[in-house]
């Protein structure tokens, strides 16, 4: 393995985070604390060693195979989680780095799950770090890297792009990745700025939009009030937040497709309908299956969309208690927790498109079966799905259950119930933050143990990352030498 | 579609279930009851129906293909199901239809779930033909007429057995179709015959005995006394049951090559070892977990040892309720209830061999991202698996996924709790009968409603046969003519 440019790009992610870091140093400035001074000396040694591996260690080849691409990117989330972890264990707000460690895996990983009982009490420098996290890592770090070095955007780095970007590719590489890594970001921080704007028409305060915003973008699903969303007690403010969960769950592509004018391209995304069916259909069913526990129709309504677009977004935003919801609510959530959204998208889970291209598989192998001379390719978007898609995909569904089931067995060790075991795998792995139970939307993580803790921390990197990544970090045949 | 050839077996099938139904009618005689009637009459009835439909639609051509094959299997396990429930349904002993062909569907399916809240009301006449279900359902009806009818049993019919017999087939196919039938079921009555008399030795009455062997040699698990296996409290008739389960949980062709003196080729068989691992690991595991339940280490072990079997086998025998075992023990129980038994037993589950197979590929896709140009093929047992078998293979998780996610979402409807929910349909769909809370195994399935239970009837039908020839019943080209 090439470990001159691991280490490379490791420093690379150092610098970046230490100067992004910079944002609470600016906030403990404007509300006068005195945690910005951690973020500032944190950053200062980030910065320090990061230029070290940058100057020191620079290789002379930057290209990155597969098997380097998908290791650099894992360690780079790891060292991500773990340097953001350190001002939050230092300042002494989160005292044990465990913690905190789990704490920045679920912002980094856009997951949200928190083991904070009362969110309020942390000071605001340290709850803008903890919003910015979910935003970083909605569009990913290793993407930010591709824009924002030259010699790295090369084509042959496109391995770094697809550890990082959520779903299976279809169809051929970028032409110009340093080019659509950089368009990537351009739509991201726009559809970012614009909800600000939107919320503060709604008469949200400044740092609670911004919060929300990097949490929303993201669809990381963290907030800075106790109560979660539904401290932001309006039709307006809520039903803004969902339609942007809805668009951070839409596939970049769609937007790119949008500003290339080729709306007709757009439109005839079949994943896109799918995506969008899936959310009119479960939000219907919800509505009228939970009718009976809120005052009026519009109630019912409001709450059911907004959760399904906080959970098929792989967001995780409350406003409410879904525990209290009927059994078939909460069979439907726990279904769209582990479909997630669409591929490409800043969202989780399963993702929409694999589904897809699995119900299509089958359809062709009950085709074969009634008419055996029948073959017919698979389809997506009118373009034959490539076989090594077909089968990645399918093994992509054997790992996906094989890490679920693993720790699910392991979090079982802790013994709480078979509903909160369960759920909590289901939402750290699917990076949508609150599961059912004791982890519900009004619960949270602190009481696991600190076995329980790392397993779930796996779990969201691994998520995040779409498991190959960081399961290769523990193939001792990818670290030998060739 | 050739229908000739469907109604020519279908008319074998009420043939078959018409003679052997009077086992009940013998048992009346010596217990003096009256019930034996409904069986003298619905045997004759059906006997006189498939003779018809066997003389009067005799087909000219006696090769079945993939579709008609599967077609033709689902169809007379549907039948099997329904004409076993007339007797249980006419006598008034199960007075509702839908609830008599739930219990001959869990008959059948070799599921074991039941309806009833209190076995021992029923007349030895029904506990007989429920006991006996779960034998013929074991293994197969479709089996047993390929061996009784010559016609049927040439080469050309391999996709009955192919229907009927679980697991992906690996190697060729059965070289003297007939024949091989003809072996399964020998194994499987010498089997049956040697577990008796080893109850019998155990000092169990003669009626407890043949109806347990029958519920141990389907892997069924019904039981003739409301305590289910508790009732037997005796710890050599226990471990001769759970012993049982083991052998019956096995692949029959490990019998086929021991018989053939292939000792070396039988004991190298990588599902098997699996298989013995899985249940040994579990044991031991649970058995420490469970320590502080029970008086003795040896209690402990007895009652690990005892429901590893009777879950992995998929029979679902019960001795303790588990549902008051701590979360490690029952999230292993869940674990293994989805695993069951080796392909080609007569247990149910996805099959040790389909994980095998699974992981392997899964190794293989590892092992060319870390070297792209290393491309092995899939070996079982030291044989290539073929492209084919590992592409249903992934298939068959994607459709068995499709299935329990549907039929938990339906069941959810019900509105019982997430754990009742979750395991019924698992028990019912791998074919295991109980599952944890209120289907747990002191529980029963009496208070679900009609809908919940024609799902979970779907569910254990669809189960025993792997879900495709069920299927392609609701396929509407696969009835259009060619």
């Amino acid at each position: 393995m090439n470990k001159r440019i691991i280490i490379y790009i490791l420093g690379w992610v150092l610098i970046v985070e230490g100067i992004t870091m910079q944002i609470s140093t600016v906030t403990s400035l404007i509300y006068q604390e005195h945690e910005g001074l951690y973020f500032l000396i944190t950053g200062a040694v980030c910065v320090g060693l990061g230029l070290l591996a940058v100057k020191v260690k620079k290789p002379h080849n930057m290209v990155l195979y597969q098997k380097a691409g998908f290791a650099a990117t894992a360690l780079s989330w790891v060292l991500l989680a773990l340097v953001g972890a350190l001002p939050l264990c230092i300042s002494g707000e989160i005292p044990s780095f465990v913690d905190a460690f789990f704490e920045m895996s679920s912002g980094f990983s856009t997951t949200g799950s928190t083991i904070l009982t009362e969110v309020e009490h942390l000071s605001h420098t340290m709850l803008i770090w903890r919003s910015f996290s979910n935003w970083l890592g909605g569009m990913g770090v290793i993407v930010f890297l591709l824009a924002l070095i030259p010699k790295l955007g090369g084509q042959q780095n496109i391995y770094l792009m697809r550890a990082e970007s959520p779903g299976p590719i279809v169809g051929k590489a970028v032409p110009r990745m340093r080019n659509y890594a950089a368009l990537l970001y351009a739509i991201y921080i726009g559809l970012t700025v614009l909800e600000l704007i939107l919320l503060l028409c709604g008469g949200m305060g400044f740092f609670d939009a911004i919060n929300t915003c990097f949490a929303t973008a993201g669809t990381g699903g963290f907030g800075i009030r106790n109560e979660n969303m539904a401290a932001y007690d309006s039709y307006y403010l809520q039903t803004v937040i969902a339609s942007f969960l809805v668009l951070f769950g839409l596939n970049f592509s769609v937007y790119i497709l949008l500003i290339a004018r080729k709306f007709k391209q757009a439109l005839l995304m079949e994943e896109l309908w799918v995506y969008i069916g899936v959310i009119v259909v479960s939000t219907a069913i919800i509505a009228v299956n939970i009718n009976d526990l809120y005052p009026t129709v519009h109630d019912s309504i409001h709450n059911s969309f907004f959760y399904v677009t906080s959970i098929i977004s792989t967001a995780g935003f409350g406003i409410d208690d879904a525990n209290r919801w009927p059994e078939l609510s909460k069979a439907i959530i726990l279904v769209i927790t582990f479909l997630g959204a669409m591929a490409g998208s800043t969202g989780g889970g399963f993702k929409v498109s694999r589904v897809i291209i699995l119900f299509k598989e089958v359809k062709k192998e009950f085709a074969l079966l009634v008419h055996p001379r029948n073959i017919k390719a698979v389809k997506l978007d009118g373009k034959t799905v490539d076989h090594s898609i077909m089968r990645s995909t399918s093994m992509y569904l054997v790992i996906y259950m094989g890490v679920f089931v693993g720790s699910f067995v392991l979090i079982s060790i802790e013994g709480k119930d078979f509903l909160t075991s369960f759920t909590s795998v289901a939402a750290c792995m699917n990076n949508t933050g609150p599961g059912l139970g004791e982890v519900g939307p009004v619960g949270n993580y602190a009481n696991f143990t600190i076995f329980s803790k790392c397993v779930l921390i796996f779990d969201m990197l691994a998520g995040r990352l779409e498991f190959l990544p960081m399961l290769i970090l523990f193939s001792p045949k990818a670290w030998k030498k060739a």
